[in-house]
């Protein structure tokens, strides 16, 4: 295993133990803990397909092994045909989530590292291999405790802080991008509280935000989505801290559906709005948020709670999985480099060019 | 039967038919459309108690066809019996919600009907108390009808109407509150478009409302409460009306939990904001929103869907049902006298020295 969980008592999104990959079933969440190793690349596939694991930066993660996974029976196989088998099964796991930009950036980086040794044998090449996954693995946890580092500081003690959808330790292999200043300020001793939304339609705050800080000992309250506005006029949330997919150059940036109502109540509260990411997150080439394409999903979501259906039938259904929020409703971006303030289209270029490889 | 529901596709709420009062299942809705006559007072109180039929107008109509039917087989006793039983019933019914005002205020009418006619004999009494629901009936039918008939020239062809809960037919014996003029304009041939909140916890949106207007032929849309503010962002709602629980003398007023985060992204779209409710919900005794109490209820409604845990065991949980949203945020408030704008508190007391007598 490369690093354990941020704590203890939250179970590692995933573990690379005796040449194996072991998975946590996010699908299984929070009513079952299942860890399992997975038995060869099509497993692997499937669940990322399946998204029993799922966040893009766990995707990343999980790909790389699992391209380890596929590999680690055909160390037998003459120096051509390993590297041809390693193509395919790269391009095969890369199928999976034809969306997930993370994962095909990681295993492009497995396959640009297998080619740099590519004329020793197999057996040193499938080594070179585990060494880049533990590589990405560890860069994606020190990504989460550099966006900590930088974001604990706003979280002060008594202070409510709110978050929707899972940005947490269970979207990355280490302590999450939203929840990694919640983390941080939990481990020197601040007492402060946290408000989940629960994030319809798919319920990641309830299934996964609340679970993962609940089981950190962090004192996590759970509401609806429409109960956020509500519990800021009562003066309950002094700071909010999200996620995003993707930040555009002037500061635009999208995220899980439900995020631009946050950021609208907490601007006319006047609380701080706070977005933590990766620096990789920022995408300096989509110039604002309405270059950006909103997945729309199936109406089965809105319609459907646990398998029961709790609307007419054939009612019609509106169901973007994002929303984009204007650059005016972000206080800051919390990312591994340091918190960018307003303007943001200047102090973004100002942070690329002061170097750090991320894009 | 008093009079059809708005629309024939449209199941009645409750129906007065061959001295027997039909009551339309709303917990069963939108699988099933079942309507039961019910078998005696302990079975009104029990459904009105289980909130098979709930909303208050709906309630007090209930209530009061409630006790005909608990006076129907003792149209035999003396006079004394009669009126002690009748005090003693009515006293009963009241017990089912004990919150709920329209249900006091509707039995205490029943009983002044009474008292009036108290030296007749027991049968002429009693036709005197079908005589009065019928009543009571017809005014909240009228009460609807004057709200959509002065909020029907807000929803212009090609507009898109945005609700959130159910203040629809379904919580009245007529076309609804902020449904009214919905209905109305459709009526009238208006082509517009509505989109209802699917309203967590309870879903009383993608159950009652989408359900209700669907089956009216209006055009609706479902979408989840954290998706209003970016179907907002995309221009699709010019007007929002909702309905209200109770308004304060200021014109603040409470709603159903998540109206606040409605009316706030509202005010940040420029999208004008409407309440729809009979002048009796205003409460000029009540001087502004921090003196309304608002129930908290049970943390199953926010852990579990359909029977089923979403949640981690022994979470915390906040869940207000109602929230409340300062007057500032309202363009105005439709009522069966016509349309109160602001300065609220001189326009309300305005409206209530014209005449009327709904306080």
């Amino acid at each position: 295993m490369v690093s354990p969980a941020p704590f203890d008592a939250l179970p590692a999104t995933l573990a690379w133990q005796q040449e194996g990959l072991y998975l946590l079933d996010q699908t299984r969440l929070p009513q079952a803990i299942v860890v399992e190793r997975v038995s060869g690349v099509e497993d692997v596939w499937r669940w990322i397909h399946e998204l029993r694991v799922r966040g893009a930066p766990a995707i990343g993660v999980a790909a790389a092994y699992g391209l380890c996974v596929a590999m680690q029976p055909l160390r037998h196989f003459s120096t051509q045909d390993f590297q041809s088998q390693l193509v395919q099964q790269a391009s095969f796991l890369d199928s999976a989530r034809p969306t997930a930009v993370n994962l095909s950036w990681s295993l492009k980086r497995m396959l640009a590292a297998a080619q740099r040794s590519a004329t020793q044998d197999p057996e040193a090449v499938y080594e070179v291999l585990v060494a880049q996954a533990m590589k990405i693995h560890a860069e994606d946890q020190a990504l989460c405790a550099g966006i900590g580092a930088h974001g604990v500081s706003l979280i002060t003690p008594g202070c409510g802080v709110l978050t929707h959808c899972n940005a947490g330790a269970l979207a990355t292999t280490g302590i999450g991008t939203a929840t990694a200043p919640i983390y941080m300020a939990h481990q020197q001793g601040i007492p402060f509280r946290v408000f989940a939304d629960e994030t319809r339609p798919l319920l990641q705050g309830s299934r996964l935000t609340a679970f993962e800080l609940q089981r950190a000992g962090v004192d996590v309250t759970l509401i609806t989505d429409s109960m956020a506005a509500s519990i800021m006029s009562q003066g309950l949330v002094n700071l909010v801290i999200v996620g995003t997919d993707r930040v555009a150059a002037n500061g635009d940036f999208a995220n899980k559906i439900g995020t631009l109502s946050v950021a609208i109540a907490a601007r006319y509260f006047g609380i701080p709005f706070y977005v933590a990411c990766p620096s990789s997150t920022l995408d300096l080439l989509t110039a604002n948020g309405s270059d950006i394409v909103i997945e729309e999903r199936q109406d089965h979501e809105v319609t459907h709670l646990a398998g029961q259906p709790t609307a007419p039938a054939d009612i019609k259904v509106r169901n973007p999985a994002f929303d984009v929020t204007p650059h005016d409703l972000v206080t800051g971006f919390i990312t591994e480099r340091g918190i960018v303030e307003q303007p943001f289209d200047q102090n973004f270029t100002t942070l690329f060019s002061s170097g750090g490889g991320a894009l």
